[in-house]
């Protein structure tokens, strides 16, 4: 089974297009939880088993694991074990090198934390990109126009003849995606662009789409850009708005209410013309 | 003491610009080396035992650790931990991501895994970098031109009015130079490209040059370009004809025959003039 084919069974089956970003911050942890490998892994499995059913996806971001050196790594590996086999894990990793170092971040990616897909940069080029697409079952999701307020320091920069930075990397993803198995990343705090690349890639790339809630972006305008035709794979993510919902003991539950209130207005979405 | 500091002592005790890249490969170990973590340790430990006299830096590359997933991050910490604290520790990690989420791939590789300067990819602006140039006694070294053979993909895209993408990252990193310790990272696989950006980035910005011995780039052309106007700050990274200069037993001997060559390659042509 591919990542696509796992993501749309999962999307259509909770019908939802809903991912939860799984990022442990210290800062933001419910009182009640230990400060801990062992606290955080209780608080990751509840958020998970209180959303699981309300899910496209999960994306636990590497930098957040990353921070608790090679203890956080093996946390990162119980906690995509822990996400039921049915839900596609996207690890948000950000990797890129040159081929044959590349090719040691896809291995550690999909065959040792057992990712579906994982987010590399495009700034190396093709030989930075094809060792992860090389696993035709997993996806890549290309960094193209980011949610952060710098994102146009050098993505919005204009190619000569050939349009801005972004577009050039979406151009050149749909170029790369011979397996069909590329994704793009577009921040929903971009609705108007995030509009003209779901045109330009077409029905079948999905578009991870992350700056919902906390960063400020549109669930309405980022549902309604980045969805294709059939209003599928634009996939919503949603971090610190659902998983820190409540700093009490009550955590799991308001962020199971938080998570379904979104779910919601999406299906309402869906399911309006 | 800051990391250009420790560098140049380095550097001149050493009588050395040689950085030694620390990437274990389990194709390309000695054959009497055990394939596992305590076999690597082994050996990468006897490569620091016989090279630490003659390089200004060691560099890990963070994607031959993660390779073994949590446990290969308990053998960097170890290895960094290992490496005499007086050389330099640079971890090649082409981190990235907004600004919170930089924060702790900085404070990873800065305070857990004990590095005095990591590789950061620029495609997200200034916001993904700033939270590593925080840490003012550590460095920074931003992704401009790569020794790769698709480095032109984008990095060598004509920017409208403003020269090519590799060329607005170095005037953007030394604009962000504010603390003074950002460094570039530029293939000696472009010669030509390394003189026109020592000389756009000045006399006091330390230039990473990977990309000599089995990638292809010439030791002399690369000194020649990339140092500064005292012959110094080129920090000439050398892994794999380095650390596996010999299949056999005596691999800590050739590995340092072979170090030797080069530094003494780079002190004649420091010498010349």
């Amino acid at each position: 089974m591919t990542f696509k084919e796992k993501l749309i069974a999962a999307a259509l089956k909770n019908d939802s297009w809903l991912c939860v970003g799984l990022d442990p911050d210290l800062a933001k942890l419910p009182e009640t939880i230990d400060r801990s490998i062992t606290g955080i892994t209780v608080f990751l499995k509840s958020i998970i088993d209180s959303t699981q059913d309300l899910v496209c996806a999960y994306k636990p971001n590497s930098a957040f694991y990353e921070q608790f050196g090679y203890e956080g790594m093996k946390l990162l590996e119980t906690i995509i074990r822990y996400i039921p086999a049915e839900i596609p894990v996207i690890l948000d990793a950000k990797r890129g090198d040159i081929g044959n170092t590349s090719g040691m971040y896809a291995k550690a990616a999909f065959e040792l934390f057992g990712a579906d897909a994982v987010t590399v940069n495009p700034y190396m080029g093709i030989d930075s990109v094809k060792p992860f697409t090389d696993y035709k079952d997993k996806a890549v999701f290309i960094l193209c126009l980011t949610s952060n307020p710098s994102s146009g320091d050098f993505q919005k920069q204009k190619i000569e003849n050939r349009g801005l930075l972004y577009e050039l990397v979406a151009k050149a993803a749909c170029r790369w995606n011979e397996s069909g198995n590329i994704g793009l990343v577009i921040g929903a705090t971009r609705p108007e662009e995030l509009s003209r690349i779901r045109q330009l890639a077409g029905n079948d790339v999905p578009i991870l789409i992350p700056g919902i809630g906390a960063q400020g972006g549109s669930l309405e305008a980022a549902m309604k850009n980045g969805s294709n035709s059939s209003k599928q794979l634009a996939i919503m993510n949603v971090s610190r708005s659902i998983i820190y919902a409540s700093p009490e003991k009550d955590y799991a539950e308001q962020s199971r209410a938080e998570a379904l209130r979104l779910v919601s207005a999406m299906r309402d979405l869906l399911n309006t013309d």
